[in-house]
């Protein structure tokens, strides 16, 4: 359905894959071969790696609505005036998205990897999905593409599998990482010190991988006990496989 | 390349997505039409899911090699006898499809979801990877096919999120479920009574939601506490969205 034959558009959370191109699925192609608007989240001065990824596949003429994040180094995460701040930034961008729909047109947001694991988009789903026709098309996440692109068997069997975002504290961090049998820490960048501490505490170090830019141009993998102390990029993720001494 | 042209086959591990056809990736596409053999894991009188996603890529004359599960329900899956039969079967299964890697052939080993997340396909490439050349395509999991198809953010900010195999005993999961912000059950199946006794006693039945065949012919979404007893099909996943009370 094109929107030019609906009397009114509506919201697609687009994934858009860890990084290569052709991780694309068919179903986020055609999304993005339809769509009239394409929105995607961007750091001010930054390019956004899902435009680049999508940017083949829109028609001429799309609209392009980049929604930059405000500035917020100076504010520390967990203080109240970050956590307003970023609420008056996605209320807002939700109003640009919302303004597209009631005009009638197909709005794409794009994420990297997957739309409702960590990304962005839910905050605009949360805020829309209740008054328009929203979809979600999802994608192939970057954890995925890191343990593909090393061949590194992540989980099998009766195997829990731990998601840990690296900006958790150190503490935290070391518990969890005890508990986990196999475990993937996502967010790594200037965290990467302080999960390498919690990862030799935890005993789990030896085992533990360390993945750059997957599947994207320049990537690579390394045990994290190899590798140096520089700070590493922000698609950089660490896999602690499951599955020891079986087959 | 094609491998008319080469001197050496080579193994692919193909993830197919978590069921809607429209959720293969290009790369997926591009490796099943350059394909030589397609193989894919069955259990015995049931049609391969992976095989009819994958079917309508494939060239014609393209070989097939179905690898049929041992019989194995007369034998407790933690058994000496049942971990015996399995391995011995993988091994076999390894040796089949290296038979064609030797005569130069491509061989594509579908799986659904993503090969290295719990899926049969590791079994093969950590027999044949350091063998042969071999490559591991990322897939779209069942479980992003399950809560993007409910509309439901799983996993935000701080948020851990943890993988659980419904086949744990009741006791591990209760303790997981506590520990847990957000969480996915897989392997529901014959195990959901047990599932929702364990959710129950650590406090998460009211918000977790039961999904069947996600992204499938004939999916639907629902809070698990309305769910009648019936035992659930295999392609059934319980979530328990994290990221309480934040927008």
């Amino acid at each position: 359905m094109s929107a030019l034959s609906s009397t009114r558009g509506r919201l697609v959370g687009v994934g858009v894959g860890p990084g290569d191109p052709e991780l694309l699925t068919l179903k986020a192609v055609r999304a993005l071969q339809e769509t009239d608007v394409v929105a995607y989240f961007a750091k001010l001065g930054n390019g956004s790696v899902a435009r680049r990824i999508a940017a083949p596949h829109l028609r001429a003429g799309t609209v392009e609505l980049p929604l930059g994040y405000p500035v917020t180094t100076e504010i520390h995460r967990h203080d109240d005036a970050y956590r307003h701040a970023i609420a008056g930034f996605y209320d807002a961008a939700a109003e640009e998205v919302a303004a597209h729909i009631e005009a009638g047109r197909h709005v794409a947001v794009l994420s990297e990897g997957d739309p409702l694991f960590y990304g962005s988009y839910m905050h605009l789903h949360v805020r829309l999905a209740l008054r328009y026709r929203a979809e979600v098309i999802p994608g192939v996440t970057g954890m995925s593409g890191c343990w593909s692109q090393a061949g590194t068997p992540i989980a099998q069997g009766d195997d829990v599998l731990s998601v840990l975002p690296g900006t958790l504290d150190e503490d935290v961090l070391i518990r969890r990482l005890m508990q986990a049998d196999a475990a993937v820490i996502m967010k790594v960048g200037r965290n990467l010190p302080k999960i390498r501490r919690a990862l030799a505490v935890a005993g789990r170090l030896p085992r533990a991988l360390y993945v750059e830019r997957g599947t994207m141009e320049g990537s690579h993998a390394i045990p994290l006990a190899e590798r140096g102390e520089e700070p590493a990029p922000y698609f950089a993720i660490v896999l602690v496989p499951g599955w020891e001494g079986r087959a």
